[in-house]
């Protein structure tokens, strides 16, 4: 029962010191085969300390070393010191997991178009579809399942998960990762009423654009625009579930969280953080920096450098105050009619 | 980079204008070869100008010919001017756009059951499954990784785009177009409790029912009805991400936004237009006509006819008017503290 | 068109009566051949009474046969009489449904690899893509289009319908189904900042674990640990389109409605009943029996065997107070002006 990697790779306290560039206290030939975190430690394991408060963690630990904060102290097994804990133990990760890819080169039950163009070292799994007049980069990574329908790029040192579709016309930059099921450039939600009030489908003409670095999750979906471009800029990234519709453009570095929707055509600025499932209606503005809670509702522009919350939103600070006063909602009722009826009897008895 | 379509249609200005029924202005000769819109439009393009505030920037297009109002005037590049400007540049660009589809006839790297009855002129692309008994109607296009369950029906001139679950004993009308990933036919979600407390699954043995026109989101999903149908009626488009539980009925015309949820057995009318991450919880009706804001959530029924907005939902106007007091809920919690003192030291005066 | 299930099984009131060990009432000899509901039953098919409230739909139903509760009687059609017509019911389906699965064996345009382990009696659809150092248990049904990435393991008796992704490392149980297009073990959601503020991915290289009788819906998306597991305990139930995050852990026997998200490390206990599109924060813990609302919002732990409702969550009884002042909110603010005025006019008087 596999619930453990397999890592044949095994590396000593010392050597493991050198390759992070940091200091190790203890024995230096304590032999590491593995990374995990303070709980599930095993033998052979290497683990971290972010906090001061985590330190009763290492103290009941399994692991044969721990990478600590560079002003702690730690004695019972080999520590490595690091201005950066986290940090050096992705590196460490970064040794020793080798993430799964298809075997190196163009699977037998793989389909690629004779006019395809695929660049080197790409590893295509089975029962892929590479469309006509499809650009693959070098060393691109596409597993079972994935469509790429005509006419669309992916970059070079992609990784492309089962079931994604990439339909027509998409361009995808380099190092974009995209998680099972993710679907690009389905069709806008576009419609006009003809004289019957029956909705008649505008043809979504457009395309999507996928700049580098991006990371989007699994069952995503992101719609190609009406005309023109639905783009996702460098270095966002897209969590699971998540909508974009038709025309939508989003900044460099964001981040959406979960099961969030963006409605067709608003702007979204760089570096804005969103919660989970959170809503944003069309042609709305987001300026840079924003930052919207979970579960927000926007239908108006944000300036940068904001927080809100709420649906519809506030400002985080009014937001906060609406939250504490919601419970005393009915107390409130209550009270204004006993202070009316004393206002009442004051009246009365002044007259 | 196929940022562009390839399109090697040419048609004069004059041509268009015939084609469309609308006269035109300026030197007819011009050649059109694609579409675009206002922003960014390159030489050859046809644009529209649905709205005169938009004249600005019909000044700064690089497009080649522009469909105008009836009662608007420009002669910077030639115009066709029209009664519906949006209404005749969708049937240009029904004249420009050929939307991608698979070679006619069965690809060779697809399955098709030996009992399954395919239609005429039918474009069925590789890795598609098509199990026993289906019926596929002429001229349906079924893209790459679609799986259709055996005893199900596809009528005619329907589009399937990749990674579609079609499940056993569906049925799916004229003219459907279901986008990638959107699932058909999943089981509902019902349980009952034994006396331990485990949840028993009831089997979820009745089928869906797609009548003709309806349009279906990527990622989206559709159960099947427990017993009886799950029904989405005519000319019904649904965005991506919407649940649709067992043994809903929606009516016809009716406009589902992204990651709307309808819980099962609630009855949606006609016309009815739902925003989106809106709620609807089960057993509920919904009356013809009636608009949901987005994020609503509604749990109980809405006559026809009706707007309601809020959580739980609440008719328009009043849901407005919440919304416009939610930010002065603390400012009245401390109004009404400062009242009360107020009031305690006229009845103290009083005494 | 199929929109029924063909049954050829044929089974008298008698010899059904003593299938289900409960008495029957009326003409023995009448021949059962499906199952339906009261309103769309036809000829030959069984129904039930779940409430006495139904009893005029038995009035006019055309089914051949019904279960009703012990203490009614009914003479119009055979009856059977059961202590719980429902569950009574469910068994005659199972004896009247044999759900769809592939044909017994491996599908020739399947591909298994070389050194993965297959059990007997399994159903393998065709254009199934399974990995290196895979096990799947004996009987577990598998339909076209499955993932199943290497070193995953899958269960006895599961059913994984079309469209499932199952990523590396994956842990699954016994009698565990997984509905289309659902993706288990995609990466989570990690990034640390760097110095220029870029997101830089943590490696997620933990698993997930999912324990038996588990059913999981269409579209859903659970994602690996960052370290460790993201773990799913036993007779779980999970609708559709629901996300759960990395280091996630749900109790046994929980239910989890249509479209919620639970972000990462949260733990929910054992029991809990959670409505639809419910958002969960990271790092919250949720005691057992709790039920949350559908639509709720829960940003901080929740002890055993509470109800709450909203977002921010509240205590449903302070929720539904809120609910009912809410439309109130509006009158209110009038109504303390109001009174603002006669306490400045009582002050007036007074001085």
């Amino acid at each position: 029962m596999p619930e453990k990697k397999s890592v044949p790779i095994q590396v000593s306290v010392s050597a493991l010191s050198k390759l992070l560039d940091c200091p190790y206290y203890g024995k230096g030939t304590t032999l590491i085969s593995g990374v995990s975190n303070l709980k599930e430690a095993e033998k052979g394991d290497l683990v971290f300390l972010a906090h001061r408060k985590f330190q009763s963690q290492l103290e009941h630990t399994k692991a044969s070393a721990a990478i600590i904060p560079i002003d702690e102290t730690y004695d019972r097994i080999p520590v490595i010191k690091s201005k950066n804990p986290q940090l050096s133990f992705l590196q460490a990760v970064e040794y020793f997991f080798q993430p799964h890819k298809p075997a190196l080169g163009i699977h037998s039950l793989a389909y690629v178009s004779p006019t395809a163009k695929v660049g080197k070292d790409v590893s295509i799994g089975a029962f892929v579809f590479i469309g006509d007049e499809v650009e693959i980069g070098n060393r691109a990574v596409i597993f079972p399942f994935v469509a790429i329908y005509p006419h669309s790029k992916v970059g070079r040192d992609c990784i492309i998960h089962s079931h994604v579709s990439i339909r027509e016309e998409t361009f995808i930059g380099n190092r974009v990762i995209i998680h099972n099921g993710a679907v690009i450039g389905s069709d806008g939600f576009g419609y006009i009423q003809d004289t019957r009030k029956a909705h008649v489908k505008i043809p979504q003409i457009g395309n999507v654009v996928i700049q580098d670095n991006v990371e989007i999750g699994a069952n995503t979906t992101i719609d190609r625009a009406s005309l023109g471009k639905t783009i996702i800029r460098k270095g966002t990234k897209i969590d699971n579930l998540v909508q974009v519709a038709h025309n939508v453009e989003i900044g460099s570095n964001v981040i959406l969280a979960a099961q969030t929707g963006i409605a067709g055509s608003s702007i979204i600025g760089k570096k804005v953080m969103v919660g989970g499932q959170v809503g944003i209606a069309d042609h709305v503005e987001i300026g840079d920096n924003v930052i919207l809670a979970a579960k927000s509702g926007v239908s108006k522009d944000i300036p940068a450098n904001s927080m809100v919350g709420g649906s519809p939103h506030l400002d985080m600070r009014e937001w906060q105050k609406a939250c504490l006063s919601i419970p005393q909602l009915y107390d409130m009722l209550k009270e204004i009619k006993k202070l009316k009826k004393k206002i009442e009897a004051l009246e009365k008895a002044q007259r």
